[in-house]
């Protein structure tokens, strides 16, 4: 028989849509968990739309203070889709309460915070991750697999980007429920914590860990209307964010983002370069993995185009048929898939909030590094 | 508030996961829809297996006579999910009870059978609809409506393609729960049937009707084993049919379909080339559109890569935001979401039965011509 | 010390441009070959122009009348670059002067044509071979090497297209120098000849002569302005052509060419379905071709997109280095090439006057089965 | 009447052969060219080969001394095709000779040098150019026209790379003819002057100066025995180079050269995201240029797919018909058409080596910047 996790949600916004379709689809195609979520609670701070939401979606009540949702007893996973600065004090009194968390990325508005989430989580022993959904996309996953098959051979070269364009316009106002994002206030930063912070969790999982940052920041609008002051306010965060980096592999690293790319809309870029093989991938085909392996004849050597939907393939025996694709929202039920897998068998999801500090780190250094002008060690 | 449409399914195979997961999911992305599917019975004759089905998926009931399902008085709509030689009689039962049906394509296992169903379904005046998805895949309705609005002029060609590489290895046997689509006692025809149907059912959509056809059909491998009484038979099926034809406007038309195109798992491709401009589209990268358009400035004049994520674009205002895409199993969400609203309007759902009629005809004229190798009227 | 060829060429138009380039450059970059072409005469009925393209090219001499520079002895070969209507005639006084013989495809204006031709190279014994040029792009003959050497294995589909959209205008004259192409008189066909040549010769190349076919032609423009008399007389040629066949080999074919697709310019498409692996390629991306494997490991299966600038490809240690690719005019080259060091070896080359034959025969079947409506073996 | 212009070249390698065929074909397809390249002279140390160069390409003489070369006098053009080191001297000898000079990339060894050759060359008042090619690849040439009709609108972003994977064998040696580029007494810098130069010149023609640069260098394979010595020697050159920097028009860029990304051979790419449109190109499909427009209709926008192939696209009047492509070796012959036509015209040819010292500048600060890991201002 199946075992309930009852879930609190705080937040409903986008990612909050996201991660509630996660939890009530995972079953259907992961018929083997033991674990099944149950939407018990959805909190927001405005009533008439919170509860609206919990109609259309289906949770079992609504609350309105955080507080109250984590002190509930029916309640035995919080997650966490909120503005970056209510991650920490909400995650500390999640793992006080003695309840899992699932927190949206990136962990923390700095590493002292997400190091005092870390702690709270550890000293609790609750179970514990962040949603850096990418890393289950089927093809970053084959990506992971190849990697640690040693397909590669040494690595000579990382590089990704993150690239959108939904912010050139200069009527785009910052802060409120839908512009949280341009606010540093609400948001830490800009594209280095909302975006590059997808590319270096990625990019520490496939290539390992960061040794040294050199980065460069850009905010090209300087002002915007706030959504709710209606006052135009100097804009506190990066609208572009370039770092180049050392691995501690030895490999070079070359890191973009930025919302001021015409034509990009969510384009999510990471290739890796090795000495016998290379691997690339983007967010916009992204059921596709491109591989080149020189151990291929030479006259019949190129890249490969994967289609990944293969059985064989990370998480698509629980799909289709060949050739039949999925799509981003998969990424999240496939998270949800090994969180509750990984209860079942008293493991770790990574990444955890350990591991997802030492991405908040980098974050760290590259804002440091942008504003100092100079390398910043980790 | 919403008001429930109980589901009877027959069948549960590939099928039946991919339309019980649209009753599923519709409501939460279309919370605008009066109707809510109930999944309130599924009918399959080994009851250990449908049993299980029931469960996992949320079934209320299960049965193992179509007969009974069919007479029980709490189902509203009865969905057809079983191979071709059952859909006529259970058709037409569900249609004398009064109930909705939403049937499996191809529509029957010919014309003269096809016409029954239509007679029952429009004697009974229900609703009805055959589950031609590919119309709803958000780049195939885009197309659509830039045919409709004009955009590509006098359309001088259509060509579509539906190739596979399945049944290259000759130990996939026929017949049986997994493979009856090589069973021409149950599937009726080979690709045809299978696969071009889907060809002609958009064709049709996009394009307009059909006047005559020039076919050529194939069986690579004569011999295999049936999987049931494991006994070496004959393949009845066609394994490959491409066809030539004229469509009403004076279009050209060219069209193919295999199981044996070594790379390719379910390349669904289709193009027009218009006096104006030409479109192209592709299963395996089905969230991009590609477009043509002679109106262009000459010197940057070029085929557009549309990726299908924008709110503008059908149905995509459902579902996430730019550059974020979706899969093969939302056009079956899209098709559900039309059923509903159209019930609550009181229109019919494309394609009907009668719509899906022309589709059946086509398929007949082209086996028809395979056969006799000769060109052939609709 | 190289030994020199005197070249005459008969016609200086597009094709007459692309030979000349040929015979120019091929010393430069196929050093080891003995002989060595030289621009001894131009051919064309207008002396202004003709005297003009000599000196723009450095022909030695020109000639007004084509059967005076057949006459001259100091001619070693002749290169037909004239309407298809004129081969037959002036290749047959070539061959009984003696002299080595290169025309321009189609081979004649019919097999009845090029069966006399074929004889009288045959019996004068030159060296003759037809502008096929497209087996000659590196890319089409590393897909013939794959082929020959079985990478494929049974060949279940083989398509070819040649895609263009220039005379969609209804305002393009027929016949005259510059679109001689649109006039049956001095064409034979249309789109047959002129383009479904091209992917029949290498069709046959590739995969082996073709037993049957099924054709549908088709005029859309019905008069049009003839550019020399301004008369609007009636279009007597093919505007689009698409046939379906068999090979011998048991595989299956499906072709078509037009001139009203929107957005191609010269796109000639070609595939090949083994059972163990595919070929892809068009001209658009000359330098690139596709190919799966079948063998491949399953988790790393895919399309390659091999880019064909490796010394090991077919000609390309003559070129430059690595990434960087050549261009349509090169095929020409090669063929120069080929035939200049055949003559130094004895070998004929391929296509010969012969060989074209097959091709001419299956747009001979084609043309009458488009007007039939009805097979056609061969 | 054509007028020759008498070709010295010095240097008989890879680009000694690839300016040789681009001298040889310039008139036949640039006809209106008053002047015409005549092959005088090649020099090189090696007599045997250079005579046997200068046999397969037709000079008139050669000569083994640069001097000499440099002093006939009926030498009217010198072409610098030698390694880095060599170029300053020749060209200032060239400059007091009183004849025009064109010099191979990068200019000079640095600044220092490059300045001295600027008023050698400007003191002389005599013709002078770099083969900077890519700038006339026809796409980079439509790109340019495109930025100077304002269509991208206020620029944000630049990015380009230059890939390769030649040097990943460790047993690639350094020194010597063929492997030069890995010395640094020879070539001065590695992927920065060899690569990322080219990625330097088409910036700051494209998107204006640069103001400041951070760069990342790296020597992977620290020891290579040299060729000519055949001793193991420490490696001098930068195996990969990365940089940030801002542009003067406030926009930012970032650039990566390496030739250790296995899979890329030549993949010289550039993008350029503005307010209003963004283009990309890359040299492995160099007949295509990306473009997207902003002002496209929201429902059918995407990136455009330009074939670059018509005859309204910069240069491609002068080859062949639309759809048929060219190839790398035709971006030198359209810098010898410019240099002839601006000779005629009175007008320098673009690069100037002034225009080419400020990419010297920006090649000088990123390996300042690199080795001294901080931001280096121009």
């Amino acid at each position: 028989m199946s075992q309930p996790l009852r879930i609190g949600m705080i937040g409903y916004g986008f990612m909050g849509r996201v991660h509630t379709n996660a939890y009530k689809r995972v079953n259907d195609f992961f018929p083997e968990l033991k674990y099944r979520p149950i939407l018990q609670a959805v909190c927001g701070r405005d009533e008439t739309k919170v509860k609206a939401f919990a109609e259309q979606w289906g949770y079992a009540s609504h609350e309105t203070d955080w507080q109250q949702l984590v002190a509930r007893e029916d309640i035995d996973a919080v997650d966490i889709c909120v503005p970056n600065n209510l991650h920490k004090e909400i995650a500390i009194a999640v793992a006080k309460a003695g309840k899992m968390v699932l927190c949206e990325k990136p962990l923390a508005m700095d590493v002292a915070g997400g190091e005092e989430m870390c702690q709270a989580v550890e000293d609790a022993g609750v179970a514990n991750t962040v949603w850096y959904n990418y890393r289950r996309i089927p093809a970053v996953s084959l990506a992971k697999q190849l990697v640690d098959e040693g397909k590669l051979g040494r690595i000579y070269h990382y590089r990704s980007n993150f690239l959108q364009d939904w912010t050139i316009a200069t009527d785009v106002p910052q802060g409120g429920a839908a512009t949280w994002r341009l606010d540093s206030a609400a948001a830490g930063s800009g594209v280095t914590g909302d975006l590059l912070a997808h590319c270096i969790d990625t990019a520490i999982w496939l290539n390992g860990s960061i040794k040294d940052v050199s980065a460069m920041t850009e905010t090209f609008v300087k002002e915007r209307m706030h959504a709710e002051t209606k006052k135009v306010e100097s804009v506190g965060i990066d609208d572009a964010c370039a770092f180049m980096c050392h691995f501690e592999n030895g490999s070079l690293g070359l890191f973009e983002s930025t919302r001021y790319a015409r034509g990009h809309k969510a384009l999510y870029t990471l290739e890796i370069n090795g000495a016998n093989a290379s691997i690339r991938w983007d967010l916009h085909d992204l059921n596709r993995l491109e591989y080149f392996d020189h151990a291929d004849d030479s006259n019949v050597r190129g890249w490969r185009s994967i289609h990944i939907t293969e059985g064989e393939m990370p998480y698509m025996d629980k799909w289709w048929v060949p050739g039949l694709s999925i799509g981003y929202e998969h990424s999240f039920i496939h998270q949800v898939a090994d969180f509750l897998a990984n209860l079942e068998s008293g493991q770790p999801t990574s990444p955890t909030f350990r591991e997802a500090l030492e991405t908040q780190a980098v974050c760290d250094a590259v804002l440091k590094s942008g504003s100092e002008r100079a390398w910043v060690n980790l």
